[in-house]
């Protein structure tokens, strides 16, 4: 299974039936012979806008049926014409007074049987004007221009003016001036896998129709900017040619079905870096609006842009498939405020305290070989080279002068900026985690003990990992306990190795790096940070 | 080239700055070290809605930035956590005297990042809270979930109260209950490709992250519905055990970047036929939200609906990457109105006419052969049996006394109808299209020789075809025309006959089935079609 279809022949009628449960539509019973998506709220006394045309080109039509923009689609099956008797059947649903427009792409099979179900809804009565839309401009001169997803820009214009209330021949007549203001042509990197069939896509194709006919050229862009330039050039030229060098667009990029929204960001990118700013008013937020299957490619639209048009494009609608239009900004940028590296340790000294600290950053740089052994005996073994990293650098900082030892809540912030920057790994994060939130605590009042409660809360709470999850956490929560219970520093010492001796117990491990482990991989073997927290009081109640 | 990419180490930054032309939002200077998406718009007075994480997941973060959404974006290298000064300097950019709420997925790096951050924000004096998503359903109970698409709905909720101006206490309380309340579940047919990479996609699996991390399981289905069904049962009897069974849903189906169109109708389509009618209460449209690059897959998520997450969803925003929720509807079907198959041959009978009929089918059954044999020659070679079967199909209406011979109109109504469904193809439709209009004309009072030529007038209006472009008109023009000028019917043949020989002579065909032959290919051979319409002339004439 390489698609997510069903039967091949379930795809369209899916599709419309998923669309009739959340958009403003009613469809045609399936077991009719047509396929017909009409717009629930359509006035009778409004013109009827209808379009459609084969299938695989989802959103449209039957995407852009709501108020606003389309009145009903004609929906065949992939890649063919709806039949002369399905398009007579759309008019005689929603052809009132006002008459009916048929938008139809320059296809000859649409153009027939559109044509012709016209003509016999002439001979029934119905007022029904067509308009053709041939936006392509990738074939030579001589033979017809076909229909692409320019047609969608004809659909919201025509929409739009029925809305309003306009009569047959506005609607008719602005649908008409969209359609002979239409330049388009596609790219593909890769053609279409039609549903059910798994043939090997073609090689990069420039002029590409949305049938999955051969492009006019294979192309080989180097990347998307030469893929937009291939685009854009042949493009610009014909626009300018018919609507002067002066002329500014409304844009439209549309995915042809298979590029991801990260290219779809990166092609904007470069159509707006190469498109002169000042030839761009407008743009449809790109989206896949006239697709062909899963074609890994987009298509280029440009219209001139005047305010009768814009109007028309912006005006809300409530089809589920219309983007939206947006204008083009200039991108705004600012400077962002980032910390100063502003000298630290501004704060008092205190001997006593650089002395403590010393005992601690000799304790892990001593233990880093014994450390990095425990841990590869469940990890990558390098929490004691991390945690020796961390002490080393806070050393520095005392060689530097650079803390203020004799300010608790300076220090505790000093010492959580020092392991952010430069200890690294999650441990560094999570320790300087520790520190902040103990500064913080020191800030509002609290006792060294509470505030070092307080900010191993925020370790638990950040990091994810609890008491009895192979952590740190194990021999630093009991060690903050004994110091909450103002016990001495060798009690606390005793209560940080009896956590750290615990986690040798613990085979379960729900968060932290011993997590993805497997259970008798850790059996028997303490965890290397409750280690490091240990040794750290025991330095300290020794020293 | 496989890809729309320039650069990869491009792909993120282009992004960002094609969003900035066309969304409400203002970035952080290129150069900078960080990448800040910020609303342009943001009222300092409201509480700030920031979020992020590593990029890839476009169109999250930075497309949901707007107003009634996020406030800012902080964006990380592709699936790389964004840095603590980055997420900082956000809140700085953002934070006022409401305060700020950080919205962060559930991966270790992002947690840390974004809590360090939270912890120094506090310390400079702002008020932050922060709400963790882990809406993820398939990692086994004692591993931490992760944060997947049911994040946007966070989003939206949190931004909706942020934007109603509701204190930082509330918009996090909504926030947080929202996170609570979320299942979410991703299927994929193959992994993603990160720019630049080309690595063989991994086999359909089951219980994806986002960060193209192998799922949980590899799984095997075999058709859309199968996926769907994959996907719902672990989702519902989740959803069932935490909120109950009689709970009604907000579903959101998220394309994980590489599903067309055509596919998300079908999952859609099977999501709303698997899921039980009263427990989907509303659908975000379906829409890539977050993506994992080009992964072929999509996730499911649900989260009960209460009134007042209906309300914040449904707010309008202008964020570019919302696609709005829609209530999910009965699908209302209809019973087209088809043409009533009535026996035709209601009007008046005219032996002389019969006569002319059985002349004119004569002619076109006899020259079958021959005009097969000149289509062949630059066609498919079907011409002269396309005729043929038309001739038949009317020759068996006069048999059948269905003809009304005495009544023009409605005889060339009759012979209309008969050649658009008996006779097949192109010529079908156009000689159809010919009839019905020269009907159409006849009933406005038109004498039979205007009323072809209005006929003729359509056919070239819909086919495209003009006189010199080799097809059947080169012989049907003259022809009227002559009829128009009241000239015999022998000097009609012979305009006929002129106008068909003629062709052998135009070497470059601008429509028709001649458009796409090579010119040396078409000279000296007669257009079939056009040979069709003299033969019937000549045998007129003669008969």
């Amino acid at each position: 299974m390489n698609y997510f279809f069903n039967a091949p022949d379930d795809v369209v009628d899916q599709g419309l039936s998923s669309l009739a449960r959340i958009a403003p539509i009613r469809c045609s019973e399936r077991d009719s012979g047509v396929r017909l998506v009409i717009h629930s709220g359509h006035d009778n006394n409004q013109v009827a806008v209808l379009s459609g045309g084969g299938a695989g080109h989802e959103p449209a039509h039957a995407g852009f049926v709501g108020q606003g923009m389309l009145t009903g689609a004609i929906v065949g099956d992939l890649f063919a014409s709806p039949s002369v008797e399905a398009v007579l059947a759309a008019i005689r649903q929603t052809c009132g007074e006002a008459g009916c427009l048929l938008i139809v792409k320059n296809y000859t099979g649409d153009r027939l049987n559109f044509g012709l179900a016209a003509e016999k809804a002439a001979r029934e009565g119905y007022q029904v004007r067509s308009v053709l839309v041939a936006d392509d401009i990738s074939l030579p001169e001589a033979v017809q221009a076909r229909g692409l997803a320019g047609t969608v820009l004809v659909h919201k214009i025509a929409g739009y003016h029925a809305a309003q209330g306009a009569d047959l021949d506005t609607v008719a007549d602005a649908a008409q001036h969209a359609a002979d203001n239409l330049c388009s042509i596609g790219i593909a990197l890769s053609s279409a896998t039609l549903p059910g069939q798994d043939r090997e896509p073609r090689s990069p194709e420039l002029g590409l129709g949305i049938h999955n006919e051969p492009g006019v050229a294979e192309v080989d862009p180097s990347d998307a900017a030469d893929a937009v330039r291939m685009v854009l050039e042949p493009l610009l030229a014909k626009a300018d040619a018919r609507f002067g060098d002066q002329a500014s667009f409304v844009v439209l990029l549309n995915n042809l079905g298979g590029c991801s929204t990260q290219e779809i960001g990166v092609l904007l990118d470069e159509c707006l870096a190469q498109l002169p700013r000042d030839r761009v008013a407008a743009i449809v937020v790109p989206a896949p609006l006239m697709t062909s299957i899963n074609m890994h490619g987009f298509s280029l639209t440009l219209m001139p842009a005047d305010n009768d048009i814009l109007e028309a494009l912006r005006a809300p609608v409530s089809a589920v498939a219309w983007p939206g239009l947006r204008d083009i900004t200039t991108a705004e940028t600012f400077a962002p405020s980032l910390t100063d590296r502003k000298p630290p340790g501004g704060g008092a000294r205190d001997e006593q305290r650089a002395q403590w600290l010393q005992v601690a950053i000799a304790a892990l740089i001593d233990a880093r070989q014994e450390l990095d052994d425990l841990d590869a005996k469940t990890g990558d073994g390098d929490t004691g080279s991390t945690f020796a990293d961390g002490a080393k650098a806070i050393r520095q900082a005392l060689e530097d002068d650079a803390l203020s030892t004799g300010d608790d809540a300076m220090l505790a912030d000093e010492i959580g900026d020092i392991l952010s920057l430069e200890m690294g790994g999650s441990s560094g994060v999570l320790l300087s985690i520790l520190f902040t939130a103990t500064a913080v605590a020191l800030r509002e009042g609290a006792t060294a003990a509470d505030a070092l409660a307080r900010g191993a809360d925020k370790m638990q709470e950040y990091g994810g990992a609890q008491r009895g999850d192979r952590t740190l956490l194990d021999a630093l929560l009991p060690a903050i306990g004994a110091l909450q219970d103002s016990q001495s520093l060798a009690e606390v010492a005793k209560a940080a190795r009896a956590g750290a001796d615990e986690t040798a117990e613990i085979a379960q491990a729900g968060a932290g790096r011993s997590a993805y482990v497997r259970d008798d991989a850790l059996s028997g073997v303490i965890d290397p940070g409750a280690e490091a927290v240990a040794r750290v009081w025991e330095a300290l109640a020794s020293g």
